[in-house]
């Protein structure tokens, strides 16, 4: 028996810019896809919300409690406008002070002279914060309980999720497979009703619609823990297809 | 003096899909775009959330109190896992049923003989709800007290939207400016803040690195109700930046 359990995660979007819509954001999807392939850990909420430090040491407090890992992006550079590393420490209660290596690392990268103010700030976090380094441009990441916080820049973020591994318990794969079919939803929904009605606790099945080269289609993704299940799913939608003779894109 | 006030929406996504990062979201930017130039409106939180009905009420009840207006994506086509409808119907305690306009809209569309079970559904809303057209699909959104329901396929919402404006009171438009420096965050970081603090009810800077060229930059976005405290904002900013010799990307 697998002793792994399901292990969930929020991600909390910090910025302005994000929910202006004057920046698409691409973390969601790279963070999502990273926890289940690498850690087995489920993004189970996702919150984009604005430079404001009531509303993020709220959010920090519900979420941290709720799911076992929170990912804040966002708000850890050095302008007026990154609170992250203060807010957090307010929600914990915790003080915000220099944390030492991080201090280190910062200095040594500027050099001396160029280690100004604005620099200095990005090591400062919560007084409890342990580091996730940055292979880009040096200043670190951090792990507050079990709130981890990355920069918001895209390119830096996927450059530094690798070290925060160590700090995550891993949980059971989610393994997703897709049918992709030339038909309509309606066509189907009956039959993918009763479906998902009989593998209802272990198998989710999504439906959605693509259109391509000119064409209406619907991909069936069907997720599971236990590959076993996903093979007995696919025999039914195969059946499925079969019987109402839709044509095949990929599968 | 304008009467205007400011109007805030939240945005509800409901779906696996974009919670597994398997389909990247363009909905938030979209209409966050969308609601600012056209209607004065600013979206000031998103959620993303799974297809699971206890949480959609919840969500539902939480935001539709605390925003003037929430969006949702996702959930309103014809499958199982379309369950927008029906946990709106239970967030506001009202009956789900067939909307007879929308009934007839679809029928009309798909034909007597074509209009299965499946499709049907697309027709069963809040019994309060009132319908936005839609010109890609035929299956219309809807309107439940605040709450503005779209299906999650990015080119059909876009192709409604322009029909939930006789819905939406409108607010005062926020004006953003944006200057592009050849320059590093921490370099300004300390009279940024000096700007902002001095501005800090009206207008909100923002500061955001990009790398273009191979040449790290910054881009300042200064945003307001006020055009007039935008023209102020940029009188300093320019200072600053000819006082420290920055090069200029654009303006």
């Amino acid at each position: 028996m697998n002793k792994k359990k399901k292990i969930k995660a929020a991600i909390l979007i910090i910025g302005n810019e994000i929910l202006s819509g004057r920046t698409q954001d691409k973390n969601v999807a790279f963070i999502s896809n990273w926890l289940n392939l690498n850690c087995g850990i489920l993004v189970s909420e996702v919150r984009i919300i604005p430079d404001v430090e009531k509303i993020i040491i709220n959010n920090i407090k519900l979420l941290s409690k709720e799911f076992n890992y929170v990912f804040t992006t966002g708000g850890i550079g050095p302008t007026h406008d990154d609170i992250t590393a203060q807010s957090i420490a307010k929600a914990f209660k915790v003080k915000y002070k220099f944390h030492q290596e991080a201090y280190k690392i910062l200095e040594n990268y500027y050099g001396r002279t160029k280690f100004n103010d604005g620099r200095k700030k990005m090591a400062k976090m919560p007084e409890t914060a342990r580091l996730i380094y940055n292979p880009s441009s040096a200043a670190p990441g951090f792990i507050t309980k079990n709130v981890l916080s990355f920069p918001g820049v895209p390119s830096i973020l996927n450059s530094m999720i690798e070290n925060c591994k160590k700090y995550l318990v891993k949980g059971l794969k989610v393994h997703s497979k897709t049918i992709n079919l030339f038909t309509v939803e309606s066509n189907i929904s009956k039959q993918l009703a009763t479906i998902q009605k009989k593998h209802k606790k272990q198998v989710d099945i999504g439906s959605y619609p693509f259109f391509r080269l000119g064409k209406i289609g619907v991909s069936i993704v069907y997720r599971s823990t236990s590959q076993k299940k996903l093979v007995q799913v696919k025999k039914e939608l195969m059946e499925l297809v079969k019987k109402k003779e839709i044509k095949i894109l990929n599968i």
